[in-house]
């Protein structure tokens, strides 16, 4: 199975303490080897660093975690491979524009049989159930919606309607954003944290580092951290019922809709 | 003015010593200093490294430098700001999906009054004419097939006729790239060179850096390089005539065709 990583702050906010402990999952304290990406937002653009190749041990990630990209949304993956091979069209988070905006998307999970289903017009370039499912989900939501609904609550609902009718097919935990939004399904695993005043010290689950947030963050700074298992061993992490989509915006969770896993389902895959 | 780059080959190459030349333009020797950009295929896919800042004092663009990616298609951009702020999403090469593939855009020149004209399924995330401009021109590639067509002409043959449309509005030099073709074309200013065997030493223009072709290649490699002025100052580049759109693939210019600018532009933009 892969990990995911998702932040969204109410200020410019590095991701390296985080993604410090992530990447030692990606080939080092997991078995996620198989490639890695992390995208950063700035306004409605997204940069994507994109490597089908393990993370612990990339220059690429060292790189990253050396030179600090603020930003206010990030999404990152670490895979292991059960669908497609390893390669770059293969590696999340993958992106697609939609509305103006780019919307990043990362899944934890299989989703057995999703080529069934018809495209519309997001055409997946590389092999993974991830992504086809990402284009579906895409699909959706600009055919529920002439242009980019003005109602959060509209465009947040479709979004748990549409996760929950494609979670049908297996497992189907995310991270999606949109420059304005972090979304984040859990259907087996995921949790978050939201960081905010008063600041204390918190201890990398996968390795010895910790930090003091007192000490790099003001008073009025808000961060929320998705992640598939805590991060850190000394902070309270809340775990996701199945079948439940948080939305984050601006470091603080906006909403928790229900985005029920289809009981067909369970039966079928265990 | 913005500087275009492309590179396509018949085996997996490095773009450094054409980047290396390049990026000195972006806030050295040149006066390009408000962004980079620089993307690589694999297969079908790209990943693209964006930066809105001097490429010249850039540690992303330095580490590109130090470690090669090895890519058969690749596209780069040095930004001189003309319209739109100095922002990610206004950062060229600008992609979108189409037909399940990236498509990579870079743009030279300024197309006035292109917000004019109605887009399609394509939108901007940014506020560049540049990246309007390609929108429109991927809305007229998708409305004039139901898929990807199995003609390598007559997909050529419409982006020539969409580009000379397009043209209409002001300079649209442009590099573009689908995976496995490299389109160039020229308006006002674009050269190429192909590099095969018997491979020779060339030296930078922007630089006293040299390399000895002969003994980093084999002798089946075949290189095209594209670029808006020539990067080496001992080697014969072919500059473009005005209205011409260049294909290349696998290293070899496989069409030239005529994409001619519209004669009343002329008059309006001289």
């Amino acid at each position: 199975m892969c990990e995911l990583l998702g932040m969204d702050c109410n200020t410019p906010t590095d991701i390296q303490f985080s993604f410090e402990g992530f990447a030692r999952r990606g080939g080092h304290t997991g078995p996620h080897s198989h490639g890695w990406g992390l995208a950063f937002y700035e306004g409605h653009a997204a940069r994507i660093f994109l490597e089908p190749r393990p993370c612990a041990d990339s220059p690429l990630a060292e790189y990253l975690r050396k030179h600090a990209i603020k930003t206010q949304l990030a999404i990152a993956h670490i895979r292991k491979m059960t669908r497609g091979r390893i390669a770059l069209c293969n590696t999340h988070p993958f992106s697609r524009e939609l509305w103006g905006r780019a919307w990043v998307f990362a899944h934890n999970g299989t989703v057995r049989g999703i080529r069934r289903r018809t495209l519309g017009r997001f055409a997946p370039i590389g092999e993974t159930d991830s992504e086809y499912a990402f284009c579906l989900l895409l699909e959706a939501l600009r055919s529920s919606f002439r242009s980019r609904p003005r109602s959060a609550r509209a465009l947040r609902e479709t979004i748990a309607d549409v996760a929950s009718d494609l979670a049908r097919h297996g497992t189907f935990n995310f991270v999606l954003g949109d420059g304005r939004h972090l979304y984040a399904r859990c259907d087996t695993r995921l949790c978050y944290i939201v960081r905010q005043a008063p600041f204390g010290r918190a201890t990398l689950a996968d390795d010895d580092l910790s930090v003091d947030f007192a000490a790099v963050t003001t008073p009025d700074d808000r961060v929320a951290v998705v992640a598939t298992a805590p991060l850190t061993r000394d902070e309270l992490w809340t775990h996701g019922e199945p079948g439940t989509l948080w939305v984050f915006r601006q470091g603080r969770l906006e909403a928790t809709l229900p985005s029920p896993n289809p009981s067909v389902r369970r039966a079928k895959h265990p």
